[in-house]
Formats: structure tokens, sequence, C-alpha cells
């Protein structure tokens, strides 16, 4: 059977950046004989050039400096071998699951939920819708994503497309340089950040088909009240989440194709995960 | 300008996989108004349907079951929180960096070699190479891939393609299970397992465009004399290893492409990774 992710992939990529040059080289293929039934590739046929330019990297490089929820200790990385007295160098880490860029998967907040390392793997590749709350957001730290911001983008994009990845882009990824400004608290204990409102929550889950969701800061619910709104809602239906996410500003908002290296450790409730997109 | 992998790989699953069909959605692709040109994609035109099976997860599943290198320990993991107590769950880790599916970092061997956290990541996308070595390890597991195995593959499957990811499939994939199997530990205390012979590492170096190269066992170097050629010349020449690989009997010998989700944390010499292969 045809891979049809990427078949889809390329037919968008093919409509964006230049159809008739691409049908040039698919249609050399048509007259070399018996391509059209090949069911394995010419040798030599595959290739990635390297120096393509057009995978970025959506994760914070992880270290002590990055700022992490009150709960939770920064990454300790402690050097145990080294070159001179052991041949190879090699470092212990220790660290807290929910810390970096990394993934929320559903037994995070859900009795008996699945651990990141049981999801089934085709939920990793997926097209990746971004929706900016930033404007508002630098104004209003404790506003959420509405579902009025969901379908202002579908009038632009298009519906959200089936088992698509939905990320919000608030602003947070600039202030990671300065912790405080990060989790922002409040001369009362309070921390103000950005998140899923709970109604648009519900709607990605209800109404749109969706393996999971990510944001730039730490949580994917808004930070100032407490609720666990989204976490509840976006776990409780089997998605995962990815928070900490980085450079989403430099992706579309439509049309790019995210790729979770989502943690596999045994009975994971999250941990860090490499995300990379491809446009 | 065009996304070359994306296009290249899709030429080819074309070619394999049906491309008359496809076509006729390309076809269709053209005949729309405005397509040829167009910059932006048609709303809804990006599709990765959930329950395509061309996803393969090369990660062994991380536990403290694991077998790992006797300088190292195995995966601790702390359940910190509780949903009862604390509304979420979540764990504390500690691990080595070389345990588990991993990546090793020029810095592992190779004094100023660069750590994981900076390797371009147009590396971590690549054409894999599945060269099997498993026949001859199953009679002899201090055997090494020469430079004719690699020759060999060739002649099959044509010249190892610009910027790829050569693994050997040794076999030792299936005695995970059996921790004391796959370290393969003699009554003198030498570890036997497979690896790459220092002169095919010269040569795939050398001779042939690498990002890096993978291993189902847990070091690149075979593990009877206790040489460090194999990774003394891969990461000395700027190239990273995936030590104990899983599932490379599910993919093709060539024409999968690799997916290398590697750690990011700052000065890594390596650390768990999650690899997938698209078919």
């Amino acid at each position: 059977m045809c891979a049809p992710f990427v078949i889809d992939d390329v037919r968008e990529q093919l409509s964006r950046r230049g159809f008739l040059a691409a049908l040039g080289g698919a249609a050399a293929l048509v007259a070399a004989p018996g391509n059209a039934s090949a069911q394995t590739p010419a040798p030599g046929a595959v290739r990635l050039p390297r120096g393509f330019r057009d995978v970025h990297d959506l994760t914070h490089t992880y270290s002590s400096k990055l700022p992490v929820f009150p709960s939770f200790h920064p990454l300790q990385m402690t050097p145990k071998f080294s070159i001179a007295k052991d041949g190879f160098f090699a470092s212990e880490l220790t660290l807290d699951e929910h810390t970096g860029t990394h993934m929320d998967a559903p037994m995070h907040f859900v009795p008996g939920g699945v651990s990141a390392d049981r999801l089934p793997v085709d939920r990793f590749i997926a097209p990746l819708c971004v929706v900016s709350i930033a404007s508002r957001a630098a104004k209003d730290a404790d506003t959420t994503l509405a579902v009025d911001d969901v379908l202002a983008w579908e009038r632009t994009h298009g519906r959200i497309p089936a088992g698509a990845f939905v990320a919000i882009h608030t602003g947070w990824d600039a202030r990671v340089p300065d912790p405080a400004s990060f989790i922002n608290r409040d001369a009362a204990g309070k921390n103000h950040a950005p998140g899923f409102g709970a109604e648009a929550a519900a709607f990605l889950v209800g109404q749109r088909d969706i393996v999971g969701v990510g944001t730039d800061t730490l949580s994917l619910d808004m930070t100032a009240t407490g609720t666990s709104a989204a976490h509840v809602t976006f776990l409780g239906a089997g998605k995962y989440g990815i928070e900490m996410l980085a450079n989403l500003t430099s992706v579309p908002a439509s049309g790019a194709t995210v790729i979770i290296g989502g943690p596999k450790h045994e009975g994971a409730s999250g941990g860090p995960t490499r995300v990379y997109a491809v446009v």
C-alpha cells in the first residue's frame, strides 16, 4: 500500500513549490521501462542530499539553566568518565520527566492513562498547525486559546487536517533566557503564562481529529488559576502534549510536518522529547 | 527552494508503489486553477491520515531490564508525584548517557569533539542503509563488518547514497530479552559481540559520504578485543553513532529513511535517542 502521508505531503509540496518542475522528474520515471509497476527501487534512486535546509529544530537545548516548574528540579549532569582516564567521556543525568522540551503522556494526569512508550508511533509524524495568540499574550499573560482563535485560523488555512498536531505560539519562547520572566511569578506567588482554554481543548478533542497538542510555555493550561482542564481534556482523550516547544516562529502556521521524537522509557508519564518540523 | 529529500523520497515511493495511481492525484492538482504556481497550500490540502503503517520504531523500550555495558548502571526510575496526592504523576530518572538505544556524539571519544546538541539537524533525516552480517555473527560473535560486506551490499542496492546512515544488523537485537546472551561474557571476562571493522569504518568515512552509523549491539566496535578503532574513526570524522538499535529486520536494506530524535542536553556525549524509519 502506498504511504499516504508521504504522498499527500509531496502533493502539497509540489503544489506550493513548483509542481511543473517536479513533474518533469516524475514524468522521467514514467518513461523509464518498468517503473510504473516496479516493486524495488532502482539502485541509487534514493538520494537525500546533505545540506537541505527545511528541517527546523523545535527543541530547546536542555540544561540546568532552563526554567522549570517549581515542583521539579533542573537537569543535573555529572561527568563520570574521562577520555584521559577511561578512554571515553560520559556523564550521568538526573532529571524530572517534565522538564525541558518534553512530552506529557496521558498517564501524567489520567489514572490508567497510557504511558509515552506505548503511544502508537504513527501519531508522531503529523501535520503541524500553529495558532498564535502571542499578540494577546503580550498584553495579558493569563490569556487562553479560545475556540474563536481556532476558527479564525481555519478561515485562513482551512480546516485542521485529520491527524494534526496543534501548537499554540504564545511568545513565551522568547522569555526562556530570562527564567524569572518565563515563570512570571507575581507578588502573591502565582505564576502567569498563557495556555489552552478549556472550551478550545474540548473543541479540538471533540470536533477535530488531532493526535496531540503543543505549547511554547511549560503547561498546556494557563498557570494563574491552577486549573488542569486542558491537561485533563487532552490527556483524558488519549492525546499527548508537548510543552516548552522552541522556534515556533520559524515554521509556517500551516503546511509543515512535525516529527515527535518522544521518550520511550517504560511507564513514562513523559520525558525529554526531540521535536523537528519539516517544511 | 524545493525540499529535495521529500521529493526524491516520494519519487522513489511512487516508482515502487504505484506511480500511475498517485499520478492521478497529482494530475488533479495540475488541473486545479493556479496550483502550478501557488505559494500557499490549498485549504485542507495537507492530510496525514491516521493509521498509515510505514513508520517503524527502531528504539528499544528503555528500562532497568535492558542490558548495559559493565561501566554503566541500568536506568533508575523513581516515582515522585501521584495523581491522588499531587494531581499528577511524574517520575525522576537517573541514567548514564550511553544506555538504551542511544547516540554516541563525537565528544564521547574525541577530545574537543562536538556534543550531540550541536550536531546539525539536517544530519538526522537520512537514507537508511542496512548491511546484515547476522548470518556470520550467528557463528562468530567476534566478526566485524568488512569492506567486502559494504561492496556486496552496493552490488545489490547501488552505491551508498550521499548523506546516508549506515546500520549493521548483527542479530543481537534478538538477544535483548536475555541480557547475559546479549553481553555474551566468556569465562575469562571478555564480552563478545560483533561490530564495525576498522577498515570498513575507514572506508565508510573516507570513500563514502555518510552522516552517521548504527548497530543493534551496544558498541560500534566489536567488544572482545577492546579496540576503539571504529568509534575513533567515525567520531573522529565528526559522525555520530547510534547503538542498540531495534527492529532492523522490519525495514528494507535500502530505500527507507531514518529519523534520529537525538538527545539535546548541553554538552551531551550521547544519550537516549528515539529512532524511526519511514518506508
